[in-house]
Parts: C-alpha cells; structure tokens; sequence
C-alpha cells in the first residue's frame, strides 16, 4: 500500500489529519501484526502508536513511519500527539466505539466522521495481495481434501471440523478466518451452524463451510455433499438450483455490473424454482484482511463491480426439517471478467458407503 | 444470568428501554452463541433479534425472549421496535461504533449512553461459569503437557505451537482465545511475539502464552522455560524476581483490596530488583467469555477485588536481546482470598539437552 494516496485524501478532504482505529486498516497501512495500535496521519507526516508489548515488533514489521509508545492512558498520548502537530481538524473512523469519539471531542481539535476511507482502497487488491488470497485458497483446498475420507457415515461433525482445523495448520494457515462449520442432516438447515457431536447418517446433506489464511489474508468456501441414502430426491434437486444459482452469479459478475445485479441472477434461479423465502443470506462478500468486507454482493448495495475485486458467490436453499445446500467459491475480477479462484468440484458428490 | 437483575437497574435508570449489541454481554444474557444479534429490554419484556440464519439456532439456544428475524437493513426492525412498544428514553451500550450510534440516534428516541452495565455483572462469576473456567484451565494444562516434550533445542516455534493448538482442539476447545505465543531467545523479550520459524537454540528463555476454552469460556496461562547452555546467569535472576512478584501479587490478591494495590505489589518486587522499566504491562486481566474483561489488574484501577471474580496475575521482565520471562496464572476469589486455577508449576524448569 502507498501511503502517499493518504496524503492525498487529507488534503482533498481538507482535514489536518486522519486517525486510523481499525486495526485491519492500519495493517494495510503499515504491514503491523500486533492488536494494540493507531496511526495518525497528518498531510505530509506519518505515526503510528503501539504500546509498550510491541515496540520491538513494531520496529521490525514497520517502515517509514515514526513510531511512538504509547504510555499511561491511550487517549493522552493522542491528546499529546494532536497538540504537538497543530492539528485542528481531525478525521476519524466511523467504526471507533462512540465512547472513543466522546473522549476523543475532548482533544480539541474539530473531529471529521469520515466512512469507508481505508475500506474503499482495501477492495482493489495489489499483486501481492491476489497472490496472498491464492495461497489462502490452495492451502484451505489441500487441508480438505485431506479430511474429505471423513465424511461418512458414523463420523461426528466435531470429529471433521477438528481434523479440518488441524489440517489447515498443517499447511500452513497461522490463523482460521472463522469457526468451522460442519452441518449434518437437520443442522445443515441452519445457514450458520458450527458443529455439534451429531454423527454423519444416511442421506444427510453435509456442509462445510471453512477458509484459509496466508500473510493475514483469508480464503472463506463452501462444499455440500450427500450422503448415499433413501429419499433423495428433493435434496439432490435443491442442490441442482443452488449450483445453477452459483453457475448464474458468476457468469453476471463482471466489470461494470452492480453487486446487487450478482445477487438478483443468483437470487431469481432459486425464486423460479419456488424457494425464494429460504435463502435468506446475500449471495456474496469481499474477503482480504477481514473475511468478511467490501463489496457485499447484496441486494441492497448498488455499488459497482470493479477489476482486482475479489468476493464470494454462496448461494443456498436451507430447509428447515430436511437440510440445507449451500456452494461457495472465491472469485477475482481480472480482465474484466470473473475468475474462479476455488478448484474443487462443484458438481453434486454423493457419498457410499464403504 | 437472571435477567430480572436487567429490569430492575433499566427501572432504576429511569429509562423504557436497553439496547445490547455486544455479542458476549448479549451470549451472558441469552445463551445465543451465534455471531449476529441484538437484545433490547424493556421495564418487562425481552426482545432478542438476529438475521435468517440463527433463526434455529436462536429458537434452541434462547429462552424466555421474544425472538424477532430482522429483515433488510437491521436498524429498521430496531426501529420499528422501538416505535411499537413506545420508547422514549433507550440506553444503548458506548461500546457501539459511532456510526451505529448516529444512526440509532434518527429513531425518535433519546439516547442514554450507558457504560459497562453488562460487563459490571460479568466480572461476577456464577458456579457454572466457574466451573467453565476450570475446564478451561484443565483442557489448556492437558494441552500443553501433551506437548512439553517437544520444548528442546532444534524445534522450531511455529511446530510447537501448531502442535499445541492441535492439542488445545483435541482436549475439546471449540476455539481459541487468541494466537499462541511461543517466542524463544531474542524474540521472548517481546511480550506480544506470536511464533517464527526460529528454532529454539541453547540458552534460550521460550515463553509459551495460550488458553482453552469451554462452553464459550476462556483460560489464558504463560510458563517460560529456559534451555540449558552457557551465560545463564541473568536469565534465572529474571525468573526469580518475576516469580517472586508473581507470588507477591497473588498473596495480595484479597477481597476488599483495589486493583491497582495488586499490580503495585508485584511492580514493586521488579523495582527493587532494578528491572522496573523492563516491566511495560499491566500486572493482570479478567477472564471469562473474553479473554480480556474487567477488571483490569492495572496502576491506573482503583475498583476493588470481590468475590468470584476471576483474572490473570501475569509478571513480566523483558530484556532486548537477551530475552524475557512472563509467568501467568489465574485465580479465583473465593472465601475472601485468591485461589489459584492454574496447576501446572512455577519452578524454572531447566530442560536439559538429550
């Protein structure tokens, strides 16, 4: 990330600075790890606060930035910092808590609300960053292949999820995105179960729902399998609109279309076939630092579609009493269409039993 | 938790209605562990909301609320809420971000804020909560026993805690409550590290810092062991005094006494061994459903200690370059003095080369 871009929207916002809360921005910012920090960005000048526990790995992550620790209460050090630089109208996050904007009011310098600032350049992803989201991808696909034997009958979801865990560890996630979901038979109608004891049992519909990590940057899919059984004949049919769903979003997200438009595509296969009220989620999400960020791919946002975008497309049918089908893949815009960046089948895998 | 106890301070308030939108303070109210909810309380009823996907789960996990699906945007069911059962005067919690305050603040109503009154009665544990955090502490102790074999020279950091996190997992915790910290040599005089590819050397300080976790509670310990080898003579001072504040602190933890009496009794130890600028944290945390609660054992608390409250005692030198040693308990208040959770020993271990 070049900072310069965030001089720039100082001056054009006509603010003396900006203050960086959000721990995801100032990691985009200046490649800091740590859960303890500010930035504080004046027009030609750059700081960043950490405390006492990260002075050591603030000096090795962080460059081009003066470094200052942070002692006593958080708010004097900003008090001090704002005084110090003459700064008289200052930007803020509209994501700091409210009881931080109350003290904040009382630095004395005008405070600016400013909404999505870091976000908005977070969407665009650099080479570096495409290329993180890859790896975060690859490893969470090696980590399930190496479970997939386990979904079978008899196995417990909790049983799978750990294995899962252990295996994207394996190949080398420090962090997962999110909690593991595996959901088996009836669960599997909760769009966002976790995992119980439930053992896997015949003509279950099982979904998993996992992401990867690379470098702080995440990977976040989806598979629903079935197991072999009597009475499949409405589960393999939802299945069959939920991956024509996913088939229609893709094919509509390119440069140019608005998120709501993916979402509408994905949204109208599932109405036509008559189950419409049980897909109650967005079709879709960006994913980078943070799992889950912008653009949402919902029907309520009409932003638009742009190059290095990369988001999820997850439609899914979820019916109470019989179980849910939900696909996921991860896709980049490039060239102005929409790549897939998941490589594991889609294609309905029936389970039998061994 | 009785939620009459939230009635009863809403009546005292003077004001109709309290908005929760903390997650784990609405998890202690309702039980709902999903990820996406709000709860609003009246002088006489409960309100719990969440999105299309907990709607399941929402109606297995809560009882004795009235629970409502949103639809479209969020605020909108908030304000309808607060439209249809007459509000005028709503508390909301000041840990909300800003813009969801400004927002709120179009619905009509007058906005109270209000601070830490779920997490006032956090730091209060039931029996069950504690019996939780014992099974925390039990689960994260199994874990790294399981382990401790592989504390020795040639091991790299991130194995250990790849195989610790493995363990964690296996002994039933559902999640962890932070990264595992295994920073050996030059990398432990960071309080904050989280694990490199280093291999541990000859002579090396290797502070381990984990937790685990039951039925949403957490565990958080620290032990430092030191690998036989040459020049080791400033490394076990360190341990010592740390060690002895650590004892200073826990024989000071009583009922009645303030905080800040308890993070300045272990201070002092480190002070008047000279170390005292080695030493940049605070001496403690509460612990529950976050790993981090009040009360803070820290100079700048001066709330008293009661009984069942649960935290950290956590000491600390840290000598760039040289290394650091961290050791970390938890303890209970009960029958008025501080029960230790944490079994495992506090002895510098020296591990010999096999």
């Amino acid at each position: 990330m070049n900072p310069e871009k965030i001089h720039a929207i100082i001056k054009a916002r006509r603010i003396d600075a900006f203050l960086v809360s959000n721990l995801k921005n100032i990691q985009y910012l200046t490649g800091f790890t740590g859960s303890s920090a500010y930035a504080l960005i004046t027009k030609d000048r750059r700081f960043f606060l950490t405390d006492f526990r990260y002075k050591e790995q603030a000096e090795r992550e962080i460059k081009d930035w003066d470094i200052i620790i942070q002692k006593g209460k958080w708010i004097k050090t900003i008090y001090s910092l704002i005084k110090k630089s003459g700064i008289k109208r200052l930007g803020f996050e509209v994501t700091v808590s409210y009881v931080f904007f109350e003290i904040l009011n009382k630095s004395g310098a005008a405070l600016v609300p400013l909404k999505n600032l870091v976000e908005r350049l977070r969407k665009f992803k650099t080479e570096e960053e495409i290329a993180n989201i890859k790896e975060a991808v690859q490893r969470a696909e090696r980590a399930f292949l190496n479970i997939k034997h386990l979904i079978r009958i008899g196995v417990r979801e909790s049983e799978i999820a750990k294995r899962l865990d252990e295996q994207l560890k394996k190949a080398g996630c420090r962090k997962a995105p999110f909690d593991i979901i595996v959901a088996s038979g009836i669960n599997s109608s909760m769009p966002h179960a976790k995992f119980t004891e439930k053992k896997i049992e015949s003509g279950d519909l099982v979904i998993i729902d996992w992401g990867g990590e690379s470098n702080g940057y995440f990977s976040d899919m989806t598979r629903t399998l079935l197991i072999d059984g009597s009475n499949l004949s409405e589960k393999k049919k939802i299945y069959k609109i939920v991956n024509a769903a996913r088939e229609k979003a893709l094919t509509t997200a390119k440069e140019g279309v608005k998120t709501r438009d993916i979402d509408r595509s994905a949204r109208d296969v599932i109405k036509k076939a008559g189950y419409a009220k049980f897909f109650g989620h967005a079709t879709g999400h960006g994913v980078g630092l943070d799992v889950h960020e912008a653009p949402s791919i919902s029907y309520l946002n009409s932003e638009r579609i742009s190059e290095t975008m990369v988001f999820t497309v997850e439609p899914g049918i979820y019916l109470p009493g019989l179980g849910g089908v939900r696909i996921e893949d991860m896709v980049l815009i490039q060239n102005g269409i929409a790549i897939t960046l998941t490589s594991l089948p889609r294609e309905l895998e029936i389970i039998k039993q061994r």
